[in-house]
């Protein structure tokens, strides 16, 4: 640590450190991270967890982070806002959850028929994207930055068959946001319930269908014992982005050395989320498939057609948004997403379907 | 940093540091990495460059790592056994490089028909991988981590169009190792050429093909003046994974804290050399498509389809090998896929071909 960085990480000590003699334990200082997942939730309430230990390792203590869970400080949907009112220094949840401060924040977790978690990165670190998250996040005085994907999610759980399109009007579906909107031009009704009574509304008849996040997640809560038809993809989750958000002055006046430290855990750890999913997601799924019967089902064409039209209308209705920074990100988006497709389409796409087809292990 | 670090921290100190009165900067110490690229090379020189800066970084100077490129410290192939006879600490290149220490070391790489990034990241983290990796170079006193991964990559640079199976037959093209031995199997005549002699040889006429590593890499090196048709995807090297090495007892020497980080800083870069391909190959494409006239062509079916069956007669010599760590790595290798790819199969390859067909932004 430079004498520079040591004076300003003095200013966060617990213990006030004097200079002439500076004892080395007298720097650290605790942050709160507060959190929008369960405690233990499979993929993301673990990796907010590691992600605040690898925080405390790498910085040899000198910064800990201390995690709450959903509801332990705060509600889960004041996570943001701890952090804007400086009862925690840190975020982990998903930017979508504030589309009420700005609805371009959907687009730093995924959007329907968005980026895959290549392309989002890519997008956020080499296309701009970064720099426009930054500007609305300004605007809260925080910083947010990548910090897992749950990767490419299952389409959802239905209690019936889905044979074409016609067959989802008038079906009860919860699923939230966007990804909600697309749905109910489709024709489905949608509800939006908390994990918790997902469940509860499937096996009573509330719902007809509900999607959640994947087989890793999925699998975990039960679904399989009230709908054995599990769909796929999802078209409006291609991926989840989550993101760890950090007050933004005091970030800045850590130390350098902290300040790095908190920018790279956080981008392993949007490596080691979708690590986590790509292998734990078809353990899931091999386990309800083998041990519960569950049936998966690939949405019909025209299906994944009408929700790629209804997808863009949505789309549209952002980038025709009266809010310049909504507008500036749609766009950003759509210019990024046109560019990086064309080597998806060209490479990855060609190279996974003759794998699929002629690669017999 | 805790006085149990410290203490052995202090043991690679450039200063002897008194414990009474630690002054912060005389724990500094200087790793040197040699690296298998030059400088500045898109997307792995300079990802090699940034990993070493962002240990720097994060370490806050207390451990510098200092980058020797190609060539300047050892010659690009010997870089491993710098860091096994102590000249080097670190390497920064591609396990497959060492396939003469064990032919195992190409999983960590890709081998043909192989993983995805994202694939290839859950074996190594949460499929038992990186055990297997680390029981190999175990044998030769050092440790790999993964450090970056170039993605899909472009097939390769043909003089003349090729229609089908049949028209491999007796082309002179250059591709190394494993992917090598496929093409051979399929009629090609094999050479591997270093990268600065593949030009002189396709305009000379000494090569009718070539493949290096996809639009980013390939740009620069010029070869759309000789060659027009760019056939994608490869299915010999469907990514190529980036090592760090590092000298495993000086490594485990180190304090917890810059062991995390170098850890840490890995990881990152795995996602950021990721996404920097990601963004800049279809930059790269555009520009070798509208300024240059290069033709982008998928190769037949009948080539898939040959390139599979020939890519699993490689595999199972692999897996037949008499040494028990490369079956081991084999089998290990060939379970993780078969579970991987449902889950790549189900959710990962249906949405992006959908999103192909029927988005248009």
């Amino acid at each position: 640590m430079d004498r520079r960085s040591f004076i300003r990480a003095g200013a966060f000590g617990t213990a006030g450190a004097a200079l002439a003699a500076p004892a080395i334990a007298q720097d650290n200082i605790t942050w709160r991270m507060v959190t929008t997942w369960p405690k233990n939730f499979p993929g993301l309430g673990i990796g907010a967890q590691r992600l605040a230990d690898r925080v405390t390792a790498a910085s040899g203590g000198r910064l800990t982070v201390q995690v709450y869970s959903a509801g332990e400080l705060v509600p889960p949907l004041q996570s943001l806002d701890a952090v804007i009112d400086g009862s925690a220094e840190m975020s982990h949840g998903a930017a979508y959850y504030w589309q009420n401060k700005s609805p371009a924040l959907a687009f730093f977790t995924g959007v329907p028929y968005g980026m895959t978690t290549g392309e989002l990165t890519a997008w956020v670190r080499y296309m701009g994207g970064q720099e426009i998250w930054d500007e609305i996040y300004d605007q809260f005085g925080v910083q947010g930055f990548l910090s897992g994907n749950t990767g490419s999610q299952a389409g959802g759980w239905f209690r019936s068959e889905v044979k074409s399109l016609a067959d989802i009007k008038g079906q009860r579906f919860r699923t939230p946001g966007l990804g909600g909107q697309v749905w109910e031009k489709l024709g489905a009704t949608v509800t939006n319930l908390a994990a918790g009574d997902i469940f509860q509304a499937l096996q009573s008849g509330t719902l007809d269908a509900a999607e959640f996040v994947g087989p890793y997640n999925d699998l975990a809560l039960g679904f399989y014992q009230v709908a054995k038809n599990y769909y796929m993809p999802s078209f409006v989750e291609a991926g989840l982005a989550t993101e760890l958000v950090v007050d933004k002055a005091k970030y800045q006046a850590l130390p350098d050395d902290l300040q790095a430290i908190i920018r790279d855990v956080s981008q392993a750890e949007y490596d080691q989320v979708s690590s986590d999913f790509i292998a734990n997601d078809p353990r899931a799924l091999k386990t309800l498939v083998d041990d519960h019967g569950v049936i998966v089902r690939a949405f019909p064409d025209d299906i994944m057609e009408a929700g790629a039209k209804a997808s863009k209308e949505v789309f549209e209705e952002l980038r025709g948004s009266s809010d310049a920074l909504v507008q500036k990100t749609a766009e950003s988006f759509a210019e990024a997403l046109s560019l990086v497709r064309t080597r998806t389409e060209k490479l990855d796409t060609p190279y996974q379907v003759a794998r699929e087809k002629y690669l017999n292990l």
